[in-house]
């Protein structure tokens, strides 16, 4: 049985897609069995060498061909979850040509397999009150003045309570991501209806916003790296654009600023140069900026005053993540500070699967709860 | 140059990324020129046939090999728009695997270039108000109670007047789509601020639900067709939850139905057994039922209490489009009964080119602009 990702409810047709036309029937991939092993298959009788590449796991791993050319692996025992993955046929790293369920990306693409929890992850849908995520289009008038998006998450409720103001969390993805990642492989929109229904988070906007302000390859824009250029865009634009539209409340209380990998490093460095405009910070996984304790010398030696009006400094690492000693490093340099922080350390890579995780279990200190 | 898609301000990326790891930097895939030709590039050194398939041509075009292994094909004298293409490597369909413009549907991936018109085109963002485009998820009670998304657009200004109630088009997606297509590939949300921001338009909520009721290469589910079980869906999951949720205009004069190729199937047919909640129909490049005529033989045969109903009855069809000789034959069947309706045939194939020439004649005419 091959199941797919509800988040994207196109992707239940691959539940019962026959390989159509030039492709033999017994072409499905990915097919995720009952027992959450997963085998990915693909069509290339020509080829002489296929491989399968995972944001849960290093390199590749060989697929096998049987006598039609059909080309195959199968993972055993894989945590609940939705992967990024793709095949390189020959040398060529391609999407599985079959599989609908695609990861939008800043630049090439990849495809994604569900492995879904039972019952729901938190990340799933359940049987609760869902948020909607609004595609918002403005002027990006700090980068380059062209048409940019922005995607909004508000809670179960927000258009049943029209004079109700409610505190913001700007969400910020990684590397090569776009401001759909957090909701359609991360499935925020799913933790905060989840958390949200039992309690254990306020109900909250979330933005996401498209943190590659540089353009993508390139190391600076107008002479400014990305963080720059994109805390200009966050500040000037987005921020502006979201208090224009939605009902927020207004002030730094009801700020949160956090991300993931790229947009971790943006979280810690945007949140520490504006103090007064943001209340709680977290970094997932994060790109911690190489000179954060020369950049932020004064509120580390300030421990009272920033501690004072960070309410939540939480940051996230799975310990086989190559980025994890940087983390380690930042709560170390926090402790010896006497910053009050949260340093999350649990097995996991650089993947959704951890922050998911990260996301469930910081939203819960944001805002007064 | 490569340009790329604002809709899609993740791609303004792909405008300088420069490719990178194992393929060589002059790898660039789509590259569109000034002079409106693209060059399509992949590096595929081991293989010995690669071919360019496209929504603007039939069958596929052979790539030529160079000597570093990169194959490449220029087309001259495109057509601004956004096209849906992909390669054939040694007979492995896939979409560009460099390209992140990655069109979202109900099975297998497909890549999408954009040739921007200058000035911007209809479709295309310009600078007036822009609406948005919300994801909603909701249980589909009238199929198998599972998670399903629907969008839906609300035009410029639909915040700063909360108790403005607005007419509502309901617009369906093709075969193999999602609700993602309209705006994704059709540019719908432009379509109407532009066409909105010229007065052309009524300002109006736009809901793009998904069409694919049955799963997806099967016939029937539960014993129900395709549009029978959509029908159901639309009427009893759909309708209802645009209405619960936002500021609709009640009755049948504010309401209208029109799709594409399947979708356009769809609108005829739930479109002329529901006139107690429809006033228009359009049927883009429609797959016209094949029973249209024995279904609707009571309507037909009562021009003046149809016409009277139908404040307007559009079909338009490129005469290049294999389904060209069924939009011309029901138009004659309406001709023969004194249906009054338009019926707007010109140049052009089965893809979103001419769809979006479709959508922007047709939303003039609604809710009596």
């Amino acid at each position: 049985v091959i199941r797919a990702r509800s988040v994207v409810p196109s992707l239940l047709l691959a539940a019962v897609a026959l390989a159509q036309g030039p492709r033999p029937a017994s072409v499905a991939s990915p097919e995720v069995h009952a027992d959450h092993s997963v085998t990915f298959r693909i069509h290339a009788p020509k080829a002489s060498e296929v491989m399968l590449t995972g944001d849960w796991f290093s390199g590749g791993q060989k697929l096998t061909r049987d006598d039609g050319g059909v080309w195959s692996i199968t993972l055993r025992e894989m945590e609940p979850s939705i992967y990024i993955y793709g095949f390189t046929v020959d040398g060529v790293a391609i999407p599985d040509p079959v599989n609908p369920a695609i990861k939008l990306r800043a630049r090439t693409s990849a495809s994604l397999v569900e492995i879904p929890a039972d019952p729901p992850g938190v990340w799933q849908a359940r049987d609760v009150p869902h948020g909607a995520v609004e595609i918002n289009w403005h002027n990006a008038t700090a980068i380059d003045g062209k048409s940019r998006w922005f995607w909004v998450y508000t809670p179960p409720g927000y258009q049943k309570e029209p004079n109700r103001r409610y505190p913001v969390l700007y969400l910020l993805h990684g590397n090569n991501d776009t401001p759909a990642g957090w909701t359609m492989v991360g499935g925020a929109n799913y933790v905060l209806d989840n958390l949200i229904a039992e309690r254990k988070a306020a109900p909250m906007i979330v933005v996401m916003p498209f943190g590659h302000a540089v353009p993508f390859g390139e190391r600076e824009y107008k002479g400014k790296d990305n963080t720059t250029l994109f805390e200009e865009y966050l500040l000037k634009d987005v921020i502006p654009s979201v208090e224009a539209k939605y009902r927020v409340a207004p002030g730094r209380e009801r700020r949160a600023i956090a991300g993931l990998s790229m947009g971790g490093g943006q979280s810690l460095r945007i949140g520490f140069a504006n103090l007064d405009k943001f209340s709680a910070i977290a970094a997932f996984s994060a790109a911690v900026p190489a000179d954060f304790e020369r950049r932020f010398s004064a509120a580390l030696n300030d421990a009272k005053g920033t501690n004072a009006k960070l309410k939540a400094l939480w940051l996230g690492c799975g310990r086989q993540d190559s980025l994890f000693p940087r983390s380690q490093k930042l709560a170390e340099l926090f402790a010896a500070h006497q910053i009050r922080h949260t340093f999350h350390d649990t097995d996991g890579v650089h993947n959704f699967t951890i922050w998911r995780k990260h996301l469930t279990e910081f939203v819960p200190l944001l805002f007064g709860r």
